[in-house]
């Protein structure tokens, strides 16, 4: 049961940490998180909780490991989750630990302070965590979880504030990285950014109550309207009477993290005023100006690299076609007969649509190259069934740097564009020809005209190694060298 | 466990009740079967079953509920099916009796017979099953599932024939109806096709081994070469040694179901040398010939309706996008927070890109219209998004009569198309324009440039009302009253 | 899940295998089966079934793995299993076949004839099953599972009979073995016992309706009055107004199986008129008559031996101790984590009560020695607390002939007084004496004041080897050779 | 899952909350513990938790609700329990939290301090662990479980000692209450009794390893030698080189808790150089003598009152019989088939011997009297089956106080005893006599020749309600009144 299938090719793709979501003042809050939740099971697929609060019987949890729709869909566990106020939480297993995650792993974290009770769950990373924790556990902090939302927790408890958002400023000041947090206590919905708002968080309207989401596309399965997104460094204190905003760090210059747009979100999510599936084509766009080639088809590697290769055959006129047909039930990990089925893994989750490839110019349209594993796959199958020619296009720049802001990424010497040109890669992959989009053509794609400039407005650092926030752990540790300025 | 999530909008499409799979000749068959079984899926997703011969320990099987992927992984589970010789099948419930099936009604069916043991899977359904039955059991049989396939083994058991193949042709004369059958005995795979060859069945090459499958989709899985059809009528039987033909049938006309090309294989499958995905695509172009319209986009309703809505945006000129996003994860029924959220089941597995659709002309293409009531949910939520027309584009005739040969459809009276008008249908469906293809359209989208003639050469009967073989037992019991001829 | 834990010293018992319920005319039938079947849990612990009928929804049933509490005590289980008419059974799996028990060989088993449904249930053996299976498969009856009784299904479904009573009544005539049967038609109650009365059967009266059980044990947990045992060739048809009573065989002296109340029926039962736990105490009385030994303490191996021990202490002067401590969660096989731990599984079970064992003169009492495996462990775990004379007292005679009527015996090989004298085994136990009850003896106990006579009244084959019905299947196949007349 | 059958008539016992067991020095240890605690199941049969410490690897744990034969027997589990030191912990729940236990209440517990890990897992019960929780909430200590067993590890975490024994030392000395801890760091298993010794602790010599456990039952499964009981008030700190001693708490007088030797202890445990079986035998003689009774027979309520009974007979020369059979396959709640069926809870697990019972007059013997409800039944029972006479002998004084040290006792206000003279009870039991062994036969049992002294040996609270140690929460917060002194 511990083993779920996820995306094709995901143990070759960055992935997002978690998803959260949390709502106050609609009867049955609970429900409307797990439906949040679906919504948003693409940031994470190993393990959900969600709490909830009601008068008498206080606070209620439930935590669970597998997809949501397998857990937060019977009756019998939702009626223990009663209450107008809930929150809740997906994750996603980061790579060293698979499998090792416990269940007291898995968020929201609930803690009781001298005033009450408090849930939190947090979509991010914290890069001080080691030192800070290093720090509590000197004063006699007891951790329970390999969590870094636990730092937090117990930077609360010792707070000398006397009410649980105020404890919770002290906290967050104390901590560096990226993070969006949703709290609850048994009257308030909390949702905080960090300063540079890296990671996502929207506020929706729904009936007489409130939500906070990652994305848009969970308001839209509740049938709640896109209010506003919360603001970088910006605190919202949610009662059913209404909204309060705070500023409790300094003011920053915001740095959203681009490669939401590149792959992390649902395409049919909104973000920064802006259609991510049309951000997508709209890359596929800059791809086919940058990168043209002669072909008879332009194909997806389904489904991530679809939009941009709607957008690549509409700007080069070279018809667009499922060349690759995925499997619409997945799978673990079968028993290999013998060892001449080569890429069992892939063929498990594709299969070449052999009678339209055979014979063609083919262009494949990928989201991104991480270890390049999976592109050398595909393009072994699309070879098999007769491709005459086979041409990669990658709708985002070679990642290059780990990310540190709560996007899992293989160390960076497994990240194939760390130590190869594109030249190299197009040979290591053994393709007819490789292009990458540019991180201005990228830019560009998002809206800005301009390109990326001195003063980007994303966080780039996978792409172009410039880390806004000092990843502090990792370089304190000398885990990690950092770009010469 | 035992409700799992299927394809969107499940209980308004009309549903393939089987697949079926065989091998011999090569080590561990019964991985190979379990590979092949996933790749056919989506023709039956509440039960499979395998079965393998090896010497000393005689025929092993395994049947089990769920997906193949979460059953036939394991290696505790494969270690019990052992040999070189294997076969399964995949199964899905029919409407009536959904949650009802025992796991004694899971093929392959297995019996032992003086001459030794043999098990038998079959995709198709007996038209005179009932009859068959009562016979039967008067004589003596006694019946322990409530399959169809059952008349098969009781008929064989009484046969007086001295081998086993022998004693099938007995009996698959007896039995009247649709049916591609695969069954095994300690030496020998065996296939047969009805007369008709209503269901599909092919042949494939795999290391020194063979292969028997309902599509070709599950041959590029194991890594096997298509080899040719079994032909209608057909009864191969298979040894490591080689393959005998014989046609134990009296000659009849071919007329094999063009809803497989519509809706039911793979796209990536190849029937009759062609291409499904070419031909779904083709009925696209076909559509946007008879019926143009004047809009801003071409949107397909996912999964199922994409390849003719490439094929529609490419003969019309009208750009393509993705209006619909599905979700991924998609999800058993959720708990309903409240009654306002109307819709629910349609979110939880499409969320329409509001962002893209806002204001615009849209052209949906879907591949059938059975009940109805999903195309309904879809335009209310496509015109919720903002869209500005909503002209439904459908990529089969109007399905007016029910299936008696392996399909579970409705009962007629709940077919929106048997006692609608394509326009009253409109009107019911509350949309700016409804087109179907024509029954000419689509066959000439297979190739038949003459398109439908007198002696057509697929059978349509859900389209047309002419039944190639006479339902005896829904039209003696009063059940079913044929079309005038 | 699928091995549970049993007796202490399972493995080297002999085993009952199943216990049969009935009701009718009381609502909710179901729930009385369950308790009685828990009631019979002792008599097959490896699975069971329950079947039930009620107007509108006919026949229902449930079979399962494991103990009848862990499966019939759930409320939405038990709603599946609606009526007044209900009959269960309770399995033991048979040594040669254990873990390959499919859920199919579970009973009741049931058949549709032409007449109704029919479900049945039996406890014993019959002695020509394989010949009969053979002849019926050459007629083209197939069978669904390795159950003899489906044998009597058959014979049923190709009888010319009308009625199903009349179709039983045939087929049990050509059956040969021990047997008692419960079946159910949709309106009766049907209990029969072979014409040698080999297994129980009785009949009791709850509220208005009746109920069948193999013991009388099962009566008193429903609140049922013991009414009369159903007599040896007698057959019953119970419906809520009556009983009726027929004698379809012809007459034959009794032969009651002995064993029934050396251990296999349950002490707080009643046989015959007599109490099985004072016919177990007066064996211990006969022992310390025939074999009276200077002892300072009488300790039963628990729990099978305590009833004789009591006989043995009362009639010895001997005082009574619990000198050996069962464990009373009992255990599956744990991971030995040294070589060095000898008798671990022993140890799992028991421990001696080392503090009131070192320094004394033992007499442990058990009820039988099958392979001996037990009794040599035992022996060794009391000389290493200290003891300073072991002798063991057997409460039954030589186990030295295989039961073929429903009693899951070893090989005569196995069976250590097979090929050893008394003195032999004392040897070999290592024991400072051995002593087993005389036949004579344990008639005496039966109260049979006279002893075994030329007419014996008793079944006891498996210490005497005159079989009162002939195995023709294992000695037509050569597998046993009769003792010589 | 969560609901496993228990002791016949559990809701009408005292409960032991807890057994503990570690072991050092010895290969794959886990596996001994997960025997150890098979052994003690009788003391929480809840839940058990196993932590192992191995090179490298460092601290394992698993925790898991149910039986430790359901679950630390699979060999999956167990090999990532690697490591020569090991310690487990088995839980009863408490009846107030029946059903909330989470899997994080689960012993033992583990923290990481900054010297390195700890775990810890305690029987017993701190009185001022209230008192304690507040204070060091306060301080910004965040607690994780409901157990009191948290304080203790917080007191260790906040401790400006710089090594764990040493931090447990400083924790221990501001608890109050009754404990036996096991404790393990990475290199050193530790035990602690209470200064009064309440609760039990032996040690054992296993192979080249020591053993820790509740019971000398516990050392005798795994073939461990008993060497000494931990003395009240002492910290053993065992390698594998040696053990040290420590004395951390100011002197007291020993005050074992009595009821183990009543009812909690395996009666083939050894406690202060005394047999647990022979001590309840010898209750059994002091009872005979002091309420002797004309009687044909004595019979035990199974299993606890059988050594009593076994006493009672031989002082008093009435026969001893098994006139009550219990069913070994005990039981959850199964569905009640009519309300006609009185005493159904206790027909599951018991069965009068009707044949022996009917006509006589009866001594029953039973441990205790509790809340009295299941005495009603049984005599009810027993009455039904036509005893003439009912006489009770309880090996027992009246239960008429709480205990406060670890064992699971009803409110004052429903013991029996609190508010009824032992008349009143005969007649609220409707029996024909009704006696308790009296505090000072109960001690002359023990070994006490002197019966109970001003300055008792034990702690007999539950009959006496003299508190040896301050039940401070109860009492400051009004909710136990204590005797006036």
């Amino acid at each position: 049961m511990s083993e779920l299938p996820r995306h094709p090719f995901d143990d070759d793709k960055l992935h997002e940490e978690c998803g959260i979501f949390g709502v106050v003042g609609v009867p049955d809050a609970a429900n409307f998180v797990a439906l949040g939740l679906h919504a948003l099971q693409h940031r994470g697929q190993e393990a959900g909780g969600i709490v909830s609060w009601a008068p008498e019987l206080g606070f209620s949890s439930a935590r669970r490991f597998g997809y949501v729709r397998d857990n937060f869909t019977s009756k019998t566990l939702m009626d223990t989750l009663p209450g107008s106020l809930a929150m809740g939480h997906v994750r996603y297993s980061t790579a060293g630990h698979k499998g090792q995650t416990a269940i007291r792993d898995v968020q929201p974290l609930f803690a009781e302070f001298a005033m009450g009770g408090c849930a939190i769950a947090h979509n991010g990373n914290l890069t001080n965590a080691e030192a800070m924790k290093h720090e509590l556990i000197q004063a006699g902090s007891i951790f329970q979880s390999s969590s870094d939302t636990e730092c937090i927790i117990h930077l609360m408890a010792r707070s000398i504030q006397k009410t649980i958002p105020e404890r919770m400023k002290d906290a967050l000041r104390r901590v560096e990285g990226a993070f969006s947090v949703i709290a609850m206590t048994r009257s308030k919905l909390i949702g905080v950014r960090d300063p540079l708002g890296v990671r996502p968080l929207v506020l929706g309207r729904v009936g007489n109550g409130w939500a906070l989401s990652s994305e848009t596309c969970a308001l839209d399965i509740i049938g709640a309207e896109f209010v506003r997104e919360i603001e970088p460094g910006e605190m919202v204190i949610i009662t059913p009477d209404g909204i309060e905003s705070f500023h409790p760090f300094a003011p920053a210059k915001s740095r959203f993290c681009i490669f939401e747009y590149v792959y992390f979100s649902r395409p049919d999510s909104v973000i920064g005023g802006r259609s991510v599936y049309e951000t997508r084509r709209q890359i596929g766009v800059e791809l086919a100006r940058e990168a043209p080639v002669e072909a008879d088809l332009v194909c997806p590697v389904p489904d991530s690299g679809t939009p941009a290769a709607i957008g690549f055959s509409q700007e080069s006129g070279i018809p667009y076609a499922m060349g690759i047909i995925r499997n619409q039930y997945m799978g673990r990990t079968f028993i290999e007969p013998t060892a001449e089925i080569r890429n069992m893994g892939v063929r498990l989750k594709l299969n070449v649509n052999r009678a339209i490839i055979a014979g063609k110019r083919v262009v494949l349209v990928d989201d991104s190259v991480v270890r390049g594993t999976t592109s050398q796959k595909i393009r072994e199958m699309i070879l098999d069934a007769g491709a005459k020619e086979v041409h990669f296009r990658i709708a985002s720049p070679p990642t290059s740097w780990p990310c540190f802001y709560g996007v899992d990424t293989p160390d960076r010497e497994k990240l194939l564009a760390a130590h190869m040109t594109e030249e190299q890669m197009r040979v290591h992959l053994g393709v007819d020809s490789l292009k990458f989009v540019s991180l201005e053509g990228l830019y560009r794609a998002t809206g800005q005209e301009e390109g990326r400039t001195a003063s980007p407005r994303f966080c780039d650092a996978c792409f172009s190694g410039e880390y806004p926030i000092r990843p502090s752990d990792v370089v304190d540790s000398g885990r990690l060298q950092l770009k010469r300025a």
